[in-house]
């Protein structure tokens, strides 16, 4: 069994490197590597990539132009069609090669993506990701290291040291000793975050307390930790409603108690009011947490920052990159007002973690996930960040903020539509389509519905919906415009308004003719939209 | 207000493209999207990432060879020094640009990366990613999907359908209903089986019973959910006793029980007797959950297969593809006997999945999955196994089963290293230097874990460590190598022999000066492999 020579002292990069692919040259087995063209890492690895990743980059830009719109056009049936016909079989018995696979899966994803870059896809708080975050990802996946031992990511950890502790800081700036963990997404880190609540509490099961107006994912966080559901605090325009909180803690007096309030909610936009409901669960030695998913990167500008006064009162804060931070997913944070809250997720696995290694100097990096084999989703949150610098979000906060104002104002003035009365939310624009108003309620509904479909069955737009307090009162169907293009400017957005009019009046003929209301009469609506439109 | 004009009937591109970007040409505003050059998507994203992804791959190029070997040397300090030089401030004031910050920030990732594409990278499952599927997760970085609505994801939707419903196939060929779900990883997996099972159990709180051999993250999910501890069952070989569970269970009776068992042990790779635990739980009507994160992708190899034996009466199956599956984290499955058996997770959230929507035809993803945002994860399965195939995945799979064996082998032949009785597991190989076994039995670990430790420190290699059962039956530290690599031939792999035994002359040498043993006596010892080394 032939072993390589034992390395002279002073041949460091041969000594180093002794391990080098048996397909190299004998007389250089150095630091090369391993040769072979399936792996994506080593110093071979840019090589095998290289015309992979042109590939994938011809085959988006061919299927965008393909697409011709934010959606492919025709539907689930169509879009499942097309996606079947390129990749099927998804598992063969003999595979077709990296090229043809990567060339036909590639293109299918893309025809038949929902693409966020396009200004007309602003149904939900999915982001259009930055150019340089995406390309810090090809990075992370071609290292792969992954964050729970040192001996897998010893850069990659200090990457991660340094942007967890950066956003602490962002986020409990007076705090003695903040810290931050990196999540899969608002989900993972509310659920930490009731996690961590429950270790904390003494003295009976935790009570968790939040708004009406929350994210479902507080709800099945409790569910999954064995808690009891949550208990609802009504809210008054969207926001939780400081004098309903009270009476709810108090009835509550005796238990552990969580509250979860919300920055920037999903259907609205809203930020509940944090200092009011800090100080009313002060009173109640309540804990905080708040789920700033969506409006936490407001904290970016200095102009904005002071929407979430009373953050700094918060124990926990969630916090996503993947929104308002334009990370491709996962990029999830879950801010923590003192680190030694972070206790309960220690944990020792000899494998990853031994006593004698962290005695040696090996850093433990286990207790900072509820997952274990965990993806450097730091290092594009690092890359974004040096390259922009926190100005540099900032902008880009106040330009989703300001587009959104300039879209609301354009809706207002639109003599055919309704701004939801209120205001914009962070940058979500709920608004109706008039014709909708004019039908009962129910009727009105299923025409705000049936617009969002036909646009996107039509593959123009992805609008959102949400069901929000009207201005008298009662609840109603809106569509949702969720603004977060960092490039797109108002005017990208405004003909989405004349869209959402002409399958508004196509909806509201559907609907009367539904209603067995004559075609005669419905006619004035339908025609209507050819000469209005013309003159807004 | 400027409005654009409602296109004709006839002009399928500008009418579906009508929101194109603000600094299009004016005549032109169709189809092309929002030029600004930010964004990843869109017909010119490629544009924005080709210059930015040709930075990523030199810079992963140069710090592979100015690293020159599997990881930096110099250990924890020197690696924090190299990478807070290259990346701090990471969040400055004023950004440097995307082009700076991904030369530094991706420099400092790299040059301070574990590579498992160097086979001497080889402690944990800890893969190095196929080229193939690294360029599949730009693709998927790029368009950004979220699998947690239609209108996010409908192509990608589809072919995580297609994916899922292969890997459900595979795992029970047999069951009339079977269904997967995409995880992040092995322990995301188990704790959704352990709520799954936790939600079908009837008649008091869920019993879970595991092995001594388990993986941490069993007993991490019962905890996060609320559930008694698991009971743990005697190993013997590293493998659950069948003997010593059928007590346990009947120990447990009346209460819903789960047996968890595992296919791939992270210590010693080892498969549970999985036909004899089935039929021994089926007696206590106990359901079975198999935890395969490593094991699972033998079935992709006819002649490997047959070790699964049993797997298809598990209800649940933990299998991941960023182990044997070359894939960049996060790749993780949960296969389930019966689609059925998801139902708990089903949810409603008006803004993802109204019912009006749903019964209109729009597919409800929400329920496949305890996140919500979620990474269209099997976008770089799906083009992994069309490349492939399942025989090019099998060979790939008995690839490295193969080394292991060869390597093994070489273990054995070595006389200064001693291969752990019983022989290695799947593709893990368990070795001591004779030179520990020498000694007392806590200075034998003290030097097995120095040799790691050192071989760490000089940025030499990556060995694991475990703790296992020896020939006298007695527990001791042994080195482990994990191949996984599906490049790298046993030659590749050979130098780690002598790097080991000369490590551990030197830990014998510092160890017999610990205890006070006189220089003279030692230096035998450290001289011996200059010479034995070149005669193995």
């Amino acid at each position: 069994m032939p072993h390589a020579p034992l390395p002279t002292p002073g041949e460091r990069s041969v000594e180093r490197g002794g391990l080098g692919g048996s397909a190299d040259t004998p007389s250089s087995p150095g630091a090369e590597g391993v040769r072979g063209g399936l792996v994506a890492g080593g110093a071979h690895g840019p090589e095998h990539l290289r015309p992979l990743t042109a590939i994938v980059l011809d085959a988006l830009g061919d299927a965008a132009r393909a697409r011709g719109g934010p959606l492919p056009a025709g539907g689930p049936e169509a879009v499942e069609q097309s996606t079947r016909a390129l990749c099927s079989p998804v598992l063969p018995e003999e595979g077709v090669g990296p090229e043809v696979a990567l060339g036909d899966v590639v293109r299918a994803v893309a025809e038949g993506a929902a693409d966020p870059a396009d200004p007309a896809c602003v149904a939900h708080l999915h982001c259009p990701p930055l150019a340089v975050a995406v390309a810090a990802e090809l990075a992370g996946a071609a290292l792969n290291p992954s964050m729970d031992s040192w001996d897998q990511a010893p850069a990659a950890g200090v990457i991660e040291e340094l942007t967890t502790a950066a956003l602490a800081r962002l986020v409990h700036p007076a705090a003695p000793a903040p810290d931050a963990l990196i999540t899969s997404g608002g989900t993972e880190s509310n659920l930490v975050a009731l996690l961590l609540a429950r270790e904390r509490a003494a003295g009976g099961p935790l009570r968790v307390v939040t708004g009406a107006n929350a994210h479902h994912s507080v709800h099945r966080a409790a569910w999954m930790l064995g808690l009891p559901a949550p208990t609802v605090v009504a809210c008054s325009k969207g926001r939780i409603d400081p004098a309903a909180l009270d009476p709810v803690l108090t009835g509550l007096a005796g238990s552990p108690l969580l509250v979860v309030a919300t920055a920037g909610t999903t259907d609205e936009g809203r930020i509940d009011p944090l200092p009011e409901i800090a100080r009313i669960a002060e009173r109640h030695t309540a804990q905080l947490h708040v789920d700033a998913a969506y409006g936490g990167p407001l904290l970016f500008s200095e102009r904005l920052a002071p929407q979430l006064a009373g953050l700094e009162h918060a124990a926990t804060v969630t916090f996503d990159l993947h929104k308002l931070g334009w990370q491709p997913v996962a990029a999830g944070v879950l801010a923590v007002a003192d680190a030694a809250m972070l206790a309960p997720l220690s944990l020792r696995a000899d494998y990853l973690n031994a006593d004698d290694d962290t005695e040696a100097g090996l850093p433990d990096l286990l207790g900072r996930s509820i997952r274990t084999t965990r993806r450097p989703d730091a290092l594009k949150m690092a890359v974004t960040f040096r390259a922009l610098g926190r100005r540099g979000l900032g902008k880009l906060v106040e330009h989703c903020v300001r587009t959104a104002e300039e879209f609301g104002r354009a809706v207002d003035a639109h003599p055919r539509l309704r701004l939801r009365p209120g205001g914009i939310g962070i940058s979500t624009v709920l608004f109706r389509p008039a014709a909708a108003d004019a039908l009962p309620d129910e009727a009105g509904d299923e025409v705000v519905a049936a617009v969002r479909r036909t646009l996107l069955a039509e593959g123009r737009a992805v609008l959102g919906r949400a069901v929000a307090e009207d201005g008298d009162g009662r609840s109603r169907l809106w569509l949702k415009a969720t603004l977060l293009h960092p490039d797109a400017a108002t005017a990208d957005l405004l003909p989405l308004l004349d869209l959402v009019t002409a399958a508004a009046d196509r909806a509201v003929s559907a609907s009367a003719a539904d209603r067995g209301v004559s075609e005669a009469s419905a006619a004035d609506d339908t025609e209507a939209p050819e000469t209005e439109r013309l003159s807004p």
